[in-house]
């Protein structure tokens, strides 16, 4: 099949080349591969470019270094696996060669790495003419066919998310009205932005004691990532406005912000890196005592309509369409 | 330890960056992770960015899809492995995506994908702001404990190289001087820069018989190479330059290039990737016999001289300087 990439955004580009050249194993955070008989090597890699997915002005070099490889872990995470080992090839110019930059890139990467015991094992160093390129790849272990996919949800499945959505959004809308962390009163959104922390220990929980059906993390904006889930497991999805924990409050940000933006930050943008997940309900108080020290919130249940992701807003019900969020 | 890496040329930066913080799996062309019982995988990562590693105005993007992946294969076939599956992230900017440049990109690359069996399990796509970015990620396997490394060379062993060395340069100087690939009637020597061939079968053959005590692929230059396995190996060498084979008939091109760049073509000019490996005298035999379909030369052997490289050339010897080269 011959596809004219010339007529397609960004978002269909993606899914046209993972459509057309690939591929059964592409279609989850990682690729899953058989190591031996007891376990499961799921595998990631995430391309990072300046001015795409960060701004030197904006953030540190430690930052981008942590932020590099904490993509990578969450994809790690989403499929409930232990991180073990990760690569990382960057490239950058010569003006960023001549100052400590790389130094103190790597110093945030291994800050992060040590946390989880994660090897780096080889990468590439290259020059580029103009902008820092870093691409990170990060595998972790599962036990033998038991790698959390996304295509398990069935219908009657309860929705669970971790931690607070919209954060990671706010920081960067902060950040393009010319906040800086420095002397920010709001570190802790900016943080969510510049230093995102993977769901590590709650995937591997999930994953080890065989508790999701289905799980996804939190990149693209909780409505794209649950409109995977669905087409992935052909079902539909139901949520409620009220059980989804936003990561600010109303009252306290709305100078700063409008309340419709707000809401499209929680539904609709990305980068939170949490973890959405679904439970069979009879595993219901199981998940919530094996996660009693997180964060986490029932915000929906799995239905049987496939591809209708239906919001319940004060007692109302809205059909919400998946946008695509990529990069800002 | 601090290091100030504004002090390092950019050969020494990598090596830098390399001693610093990593790490006893870095030092080979793979990575080298126990899979199973009886089984290593081995894996690599080979980030490509334009106008450092290629030129659109010289290349096609079949040849850039093409090499992309080549380049990650040749490192997997100096290690002895069969390659197995590969990934691939690509960020291209705005004005590329509106071309067919990715399409035609990715059937350069499953052209050479599928001549090997090598599965696409996953990757990434994004956008960048000015140039192609591309990081090719490949791995292979060999039998446990079989991978080939850098240092496992020793005294007596003699040191052979498969195929002819310098077409790469050679191609890479006619391309500077203006030469495309279209009109030229030196388009064998342009595809040898362009669109080098991993020798994947080679490789194989010396891992799969344990015949070789240590390989390396010819991506730095051959001096430069073998003092990548003379460090490892704690060895030294001794070649002959009569044994070196050069791709190009000197009469036939001293129109074209002076005889001193011809000399540097061969002994210190990368990217020909053939594959340079080490053998016990024992074994002679039957590497040549194993090989016999193949285009191999036996230019010299190991010394005890820990760190000497040296060149003897119409009767005289002289002690080779490592020059590094890795990009144009």
């Amino acid at each position: 099949m011959s596809i004219n990439f010339a007529e397609k955004t960004e978002f269909q580009f993606i899914e046209t080349v993972r459509r057309r050249y690939a591929l059964q194993k592409i279609g989850d955070d990682c690729a899953v591969l058989p190591k031996d008989s007891k376990t499961d090597l799921v595998i990631t890699t995430d391309l990072l470019v300046e001015d795409i997915d960060f701004k030197l002005e904006w953030t540190t070099p430690e930052f981008v270094g942590h932020k590099s490889l904490a993509v990578s872990l969450s994809d790690v995470a989403a499929m409930g696996a232990k991180p073990v080992w990760a690569m990382l090839s960057i490239g950058v110019p010569e003006k960023v060669w001549k100052t400590d930059f790389v130094e103190k890139f790597y110093d945030g990467w291994f800050a992060l790495a040590n946390e989880f015991n994660v090897e780096l094992i080889g990468g590439d160093v290259s020059k580029t003419s103009d902008k820092i390129v870093i691409d990170s790849i990060a595998a972790g272990e599962t036990k033998r066919g038991k790698a959390i996919l996304r295509s398990g949800a069935k219908a009657g499945d309860l929705i669970f998310l971790t931690g607070e959505l919209g954060g990671a959004a706010a920081g960067l809308r902060l950040l393009e009205k010319g906040e800086r962390y420095e002397k920010s009163k709001y570190k802790n959104l900016l943080l969510r932005q510049l230093k995102p922390n993977p769901q590590t220990e709650i995937g591997q929980i999930l994953g080890a004691k065989n508790l999701a059906t289905s799980m996804i993390d939190s990149s693209d904006g909780l409505v794209a990532d649950l409109n995977h889930i669905c087409r992935e497991s052909k079902v539909g999805a139901k949520i409620f406005d009220d059980k989804i924990p936003d990561q600010f409050d109303l009252e306290k940000f709305h100078s700063l912000f409008n309340s419709s933006e707000m809401v499209n930050f929680s539904l609709y943008s990305g980068e939170d890196f949490e973890l959405l997940f679904t439970v069979n309900p009879k595993k219901k108080f199981q998940v919530e005592k094996e996660l009693k020290k997180h964060q986490i919130s029932q915000i929906g249940s799995v239905t049987p309509n496939a591809g209708i992701i239906e919001l319940i807003s004060k007692g109302k019900s809205e059909i919400l369409q998946a946008k695509g969020f990529r990069h800002f």
